[in-house]
């Protein structure tokens, strides 16, 4: 979530980016970054893979996935060097239907109380794959480390992508989270059965289900094993929450946590904000998920600003408990009288009751992130 | 949170209950249901015995500690029977500082906005102990159970207490959670260093640390091993959370899950609703809590309404990630001028950045249960 790069450098380093679907809709170029239309959003369970939202800080890098080598840095100095044919050979291949989900989803309702810092994102900046690669537990224990270390420990990423300082992206997780069978931690080669495109971290990227996506560190290039957290900018100096009362002049970047789990959140996809509808039933659709593998028990929607409520309907099935890495999309049908001016609102509830805020202005933070009360969406009913 | 039986019964089922502390903020005698008193509950980090909040469904059951046995049904029928000094000798002493809440803690400010079922719980029904027991993971381990076990399966505790027709309390919760070391979840002989009180559960009580106090099952005569979770009235057809917009003819018990992990939750203990404070310096308390053991990482306070925040400062040491059980204690202090008309407010934002909605009519529940809104203190300044 920083400023882009200069774009007048002699040479332009996003001259080697990929093509990219026209349908995204784009908040920066260079570096790109860019969601998916609230329309196309709750289509199908599974994003598709040219219009998952992409967030990228930096360039994205030019990988030979003949001569790509994952470093593994091992206990006592060992060094495993992982080849990409050895990644997926070495080790089962094991799937996971994770959503990702970028701290600033949803920025631009807060930038609408006060101006923040960072990409104007819409509701688009999460999407959902079916993830395929080997669990990060199998390479931690292919290299040495065992099951156990104390809460402190951290498993840092650092990416091939790089600062024109030749600094590159990092980001770390919790020993425990990375070393935990159930918590379903990837290096990650497949996204929908097909290999990753190059914005999602070709040839391989983390998937940290659960977790904000800040931390599924994408071009994945090293892999290490540390007392503390990554010592990355974004790690300790940036994807964190603060009070409303905090700004610029007054933040302390180590007096609040790096965000991991992500709270519960929901979207109306449809209709959209200012649209028309014809008079008859209504149906409203969108999104919910919440980090941390807490399912999502309940969604509710009101038509009339959070007065009155319904429970809308879920769609697919439950997940493990404690492993609901998926979102769940939702609908809720209901008659709407001709004339009517409607603020549709949703709400979700999560497996241990956390419920999202009702107004935006009390969650503000000088970042954006962590945008997550309720979602309302001003409609007219057509006569 | 059922209707006291009638005690205008030939015998009376109360009349071997305790004494109690006279200290204690009755909401219901028989069965005995009280709370510590606001003011008190924050005086220290540890709530003495004499004032921890009593939450009774039935008669307190008088147990001989001599002949009192714990039976653990172990797999494949074999049974396990422990006498109070087997569960003592036979199993390193674990010792964890938890805060324990009732699901209905805060209920009266739901009632005010529509009638519930349930006691009117001030902001008291909850504290902080040291509890010291057997682990509930040796115990398991012991009777021949493995670590591992399907997600779906439950431990389920009976009390000894029962109803008239005899049906004990009981409640159950995940087997990944019962057999975790990082869980804690303790078969618990003490509190606070002395034995447990009969109100608490003596001579045994389950503490499920990060977790609705109602899976704390005192005076625990019964522990088994089950595909499902407890079949027990309270599991089943109570403690459960519901939309607004669901009543007693149209609720349905199976739709929703059973509480387990709470939400974030705080409250204001000081200055009280209605007080007069003299201008100057004020100094605001209060506590914050969060399920699941995710720590309070801020506790924000406005005096304006939610307007404008502070930052609380936090008492205490953080815990370690993921188990975080006991509360945190915060002040405020704020200068306040002559003749203001304050509106104290506190929320609490935990590890996930999950925060506590802003009003209590969009949570409110047919239960009242899982009161968690923005806490509000009207307060006026002297002149
Ligand atoms: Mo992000
Ligand atoms: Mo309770």
């Amino acid at each position: 979530d920083e400023a882009p790069p200069d774009p007048s450098a002699a040479q332009d380093p996003f001259a080697g980016d990929p093509p990219r679907h026209p349908g995204l809709r784009i908040s920066s170029r260079k570096p790109f970054n860019a969601e998916t239309p609230a329309e196309l959003l709750t289509e199908r369970f599974l994003t598709p893979n040219e219009l998952f939202f992409t967030r990228n800080h930096l360039p994205v890098p030019a990988v030979d996935p003949g001569s790509y080598r994952l470093r593994v840095e091992g206990p006592e100095g060992r060094v495993l060097s992982l080849s990409l044919s050895e990644l997926r050979s070495r080790f089962p291949k094991h799937e996971v239907t994770a959503t990702l989900q970028c701290a600033g989803n949803r920025r631009s309702e807060m930038s609408r109380v006060r101006p923040v810092k960072g990409l104007a994102w819409d509701i688009g900046a999460i999407g959902t794959a079916r993830w395929g690669g080997a669990r990060l537990r199998d390479v931690l224990l292919h290299a040495g480390f065992g099951e156990e270390r104390d809460g402190e420990w951290h498993v840092c990423f650092e990416g091939l992508d790089a600062d024109p300082g030749g600094a590159p992206y990092g980001a770390s997780i919790p020993y425990g989270r990375a070393v935990s069978a159930g918590a379903d931690v990837l290096l990650a080669y497949e996204m929908n059965g097909e290999e990753l495109p190059r914005d999602h971290g070709f040839p391989v990227r983390v998937v940290v289900p659960g977790v904000v996506g800040a931390r599924s560190v994408k071009w994945l290039g090293r892999v290490a094993v540390s007392a503390a957290e990554s010592p990355s900018h974004w790690q300790q100096n940036d994807y964190k929450g603060f009070s409303p009362c905090v700004d610029w002049d007054s933040v302390d970047y180590s007096s609040a946590p790096a965000i991991q789990e992500l709270p519960v959140q929901s979207a109306i996809t449809h209709p959209r904000p200012g649209a028309a509808v014809p008079p008859g039933e209504l149906t409203v659709k969108g999104y919910a998920w919440s980090g941390g593998g807490r399912d999502v028990v309940r969604v509710d929607v009101s038509l009339d600003g959070g007065r009155t409520w319904s429970v809308a309907s879920l769609a697919g099935e439950r997940a493990a408990p404690g492993r609901a890495w998926a979102w769940r999309l939702w609908e809720l049908r209901a008659p709407v009288p001709a004339g009517a001016q409607l603020e549709i609102v949703c709400k979700a509830v999560d497996r241990s009751y956390n419920v999202q805020p009702d107004t935006v202005g009390p969650i503000w933070n000088l970042r954006g992130v962590l945008s997550n009360a309720w979602h309302r969406v001003p409609v007219t009913v057509t006569r």
